[in-house]
């Protein structure tokens, strides 16, 4: 038995006005075929919508990477499933008998789409203002935490940045590989510092690179 | 020399209040460091969600997935490259000396950049509702040619249902090979329709399953 609907409300600080709409936010497709599908589609663009222009907003000299980057971290799904967890989500949810067993209710994709729903529904039962003011106070404690300065910086940066501080030479990267046809290629890229290597993969020869010195910084930092 | 702004400001039948949005989001960062760049990354989001919100709205039975690929394709690069072009848009860009020589006012993506970072400069010279009421009016005739047919198919489907027609066996899917690290993992996928084999890769097994199925209707529809 799920608690009562109304002290899931409390925890939103929202109101609906169909409460129907939030009923089918916290419904997975395991339990019924009318499920939350349809508004995790719609919230997720609500929700990448709002953060973008907030960061727009308060960056006003960062740069289109920049700001992906930092919309990245904050509508990823871990991310989505850590405020869905605060606001206890899960103890609301309908599963399926298979999803219930398996505790699908604490799955991280089941609740950041869950939680994506519930911004759909309510941009539904309300206005782009409201959820708009709904989603920010949402992230609060997220964008007070968001530092202008490291992750403003990609992993190439920080790591050319760290290798600087301690006077060690600078990194190489060499493209290893290239797979796949023309239109979905993968680029495998080693970094190079002083003997050590990483290496990963991407679908262009940045992210490769990026995600490279990523594992790089996580070693030798 | 390019035309007069205010020509530009009649054919998007938009008047702006701060034009030098409007010049911004004219220039490539190939002519300045000042450019339509963070624009485009808020335009993109913007457009996004005005199309996902009209198309939940329109399809109230269709899947998750078929809004989805209803809206990639109104928003790809291609789709906002031919509406910029009616727009003429490339007669007002403003483009680096290198761009200009290689006729960059006519490739795909700086088109269909610019034509983003247009909307975002409409939405921060108005509000969420004018500029939905703009890239509505703006897409008037894709979504009059959006038939709720075909297009809401996926390719397996049209492919079994155009074999089905011709009363001709089923196609059959089979993974060839999985790729790379769990967290970016390529399938390879192919299909078999009676002898004729298509193969594709994707970075799901239902991704690569879908092209195959696209290539194959391509050869054999």
């Amino acid at each position: 038995m799920n608690p009562p609907i109304a002290q899931l409300c409390a925890a939103l600080d929202y109101r609906f006005q169909t409460p129907e709409r939030l009923e089918d936010a916290l419904t997975h497709r395991s339990a019924s075929a009318r499920n939350n599908e349809r508004l995790e589609f719609l919230g997720d663009a609500l929700l990448n919508l709002i953060v973008a222009e907030y960061l727009f907003q308060r960056y006003p000299k960062a740069s289109e990477g920049e700001l992906s980057r930092l919309r990245a971290s904050l509508v990823k799904g871990e991310t989505l499933a850590d405020l869905a967890r605060e606001l206890k989500l899960g103890d609301w949810l309908r599963l399926g008998p298979g999803e219930l067993k398996s505790g699908g209710y604490r799955r991280e994709s089941i609740l950041s789409d869950a939680l994506e729903a519930v911004i759909g529904a309510i941009y539904l039962d309300s206005d782009f203002s409201t959820c708009r003011n709904w989603v920010l106070h949402l992230y609060r404690d997220w964008l007070t935490r968001l530092s202008s300065a490291n992750e403003l910086k990609d992993p190439k940066t920080r790591l050319q940045e760290h290798l600087q501080a301690d006077q060690r030479p600078l990194p190489t990267y060499n493209v290893l590989e290239i797979r796949g046809e023309p239109h979905a290629q993968s680029f495998i890229v080693e970094c190079v510092v002083t003997g050590l290597r990483t290496t990963a993969i991407g679908s262009s020869r940045r992210k490769a690179e990026q995600e490279s010195a990523r594992l790089m910084l996580e070693r030798i930092a």
